[in-house]
């Protein structure tokens, strides 16, 4: 049995979007455990509603919420009644609870994970991994790290490489991830300082399959699985992205909307644009992993739907199904054995 | 009179595309001289079928041409022939000359401007600024810089802020530009130690009007004029949004090919498609200049339409008649008083 923490409290939509996305995982994965953690008063009906099994859930009762608001190391210190702070605290003392889902605020989480739960032994800093599709069907991409690192030297940049790479292949089976550093140029001499000695360690470091640089254009391409940054650029990539394609769909729905002929066009198009929306729903993508924890952390979008949310608890079930925590564990301990040679 | 130097060889449509570019400006702008320089042999027969006023345009030969694959400050000192190296050498030696525009090697561009013509007195580090279409009608936005330097200070983000803005009110009248800096979150206090510094330098800066960070979803909003940033994450922020407004219009066209049904939708909206289209063009929008080097220098997108030539030659005169690089010395200079006070 695998048991697995749900902050039934984050997110714009709770606690409704994150009881039943939570139920509709335990009815699929007969090996989970759940625990709710949350106001009892509200997530209690909620479940009522619910058909379960009821021997694999329960809910521990926390009185506050954190908000995006709070400065995040203070609310995980203060805050103690708040769901957050209970999940962690339930990840500390519990050794079957090894894995948390919220889609609470990110700074919190982070905080929460490094004075709660700690780090993989050899991990220096944990990384943000979220998955991203690509304009290829059936593709994807990881971006590592995505913010919790806003500087970064490169045996950090080594490590979210080999750290993404064990996590597409354990959690979403994709076999040899192509590894890419961003960079501002495809040739090996481009970039900072940063990037040109990460390049050289990234060529040296046997556990991944290394292809060198890419250059921020490429990132929905389908040419690559994991994309290694610093947290600061890799923020910049994540949001500029989204926020384009964002923007783009937006425009393009106002202007669809502005003539009686385009009208009638856009009537004729819905269902392909639908589909599009739906390849690039994050809903259908789970959340970001916090990777180098050591137990399963996942984030998701603040403003997920149930779907979202039966997403991430099922990517955390597969983390854990496969034992990645350990699988880092060792690949760092090889890479640095291999650095210091 | 104001002399423009069009570097006649560089970009991918070259000299067609340079030669009716600059013509057309030529005919357009009667207070303008113009020098092409590149192959005569392939630059002359081109004007003779051209009608424009011979006594403003003059064609000096250069045999070689400096390719995207050449290393850059190799390329300025030995391929002594080469059109942007006759181009700088005329720069550099005829006083009249007070502006580039060219589609070449951007590495080459700068090299050649570090190397033939120098900074504005004052001018720690010259940077990029390209001006990108927002998602608000008739509202576009500037990035400063995209990628001329990776490693930077708080004050060299400081001084791109101080060009920028210059640069956004002389050559395309925008009044009281709103800056921001590119971060990982709205709030001050967030980013790495460079954009904490840069915050509070840029907070005191009386020059610009500084609203605050910016995230890098919000680049197409229209909300902001100028977004400062190391040349880094800069190139990050403007190769992920070009590259997701590809990627998304590339799979709308796919998708809407699709089926018979979708095909007829795609004919009712095609001219609300092409008004996106062009609305993204960056053949309307000029090149990126190179703020902060002692004569203007803009650099085209390689793949440019004459429109697009013309447009970069326009704006290298705007900013020559409304005295940027004089304007920008004096800000700079008062920028740096200020700082050490």
């Amino acid at each position: 049995m695998i048991k697995i923490v749900v902050d039934a409290m984050g997110g714009d939509n709770s606690p409704s979007v994150n009881v039943s996305g939570a139920v509709k995982a335990l009815n699929e994965i007969k090996n989970l455990n759940i625990t709710l953690v949350g106001d009892e008063s509200q997530i209690v009906p909620l479940l009522a509603k619910e058909k379960y099994d009821k021997t694999r859930l329960e809910v521990l009762h926390a009185s506050e919420v954190i908000s995006c608001n709070d400065k995040p190391t203070e609310a995980i210190k203060t805050k103690k009644d708040s769901s957050m702070s209970r999940a962690f605290e339930l990840l500390k003392t519990d050794s079957d609870a090894r894995a948390l889902v919220s889609l609470g605020s990110t700074g919190a989480l982070l905080a929460g994970t490094v004075l709660r739960v700690g780090r993989i032994k050899g991990v220096k800093r944990p990384a943000f991994c979220p998955i991203l599709p690509t304009m290829r069907q059936g593709k994807t991409v990881g971006i590592c790290d995505s913010g919790a690192n806003v500087d970064c030297d490169s045996v950090y940049l080594q490590q979210f490489a080999v750290m993404g790479s064990l996590y597409l292949q354990k959690a979403y089976g994709v076999k040899n991830p192509k590894v890419a550093l961003l960079n501002i140029g495809a040739e090996e001499e481009k970039g900072d300082a940063l990037r040109k000695e990460t390049y050289q360690l990234l060529k040296d470091t046997a556990a991944i399959n290394f292809v060198g640089n890419m250059e921020s254009r490429d990132l929905l391409s389908g040419d690559f699985d994991l994309v290694v940054c610093d947290g600061f650029s890799g923020n910049v990539l994540l949001k500029s992205t989204e926020g384009a394609c964002l923007e783009l769909m937006k425009l393009l729905k106002k202007s669809m909307l502005s003539s009686f002929k385009s009208k009638i066009g856009a009537l004729l198009i819905k269902k392909k644009m639908y589909e599009i929306k739906d390849l690039m729903d994050y809903n259908n993508y789970g959340g970001a992993v916090l990777l180098g924890a050591a137990k399963t952390i996942v984030k998701g979008h603040g403003s997920s739907k149930a779907e979202a949310v039966y997403q991430c608890v099922k990517q955390a079930y597969n983390m854990e199904a496969n034992n990645l925590c350990q699988a880092i564990s060792e690949a760092i301990t090889a890479a640095t054995a291999n650095n210091n040679q």
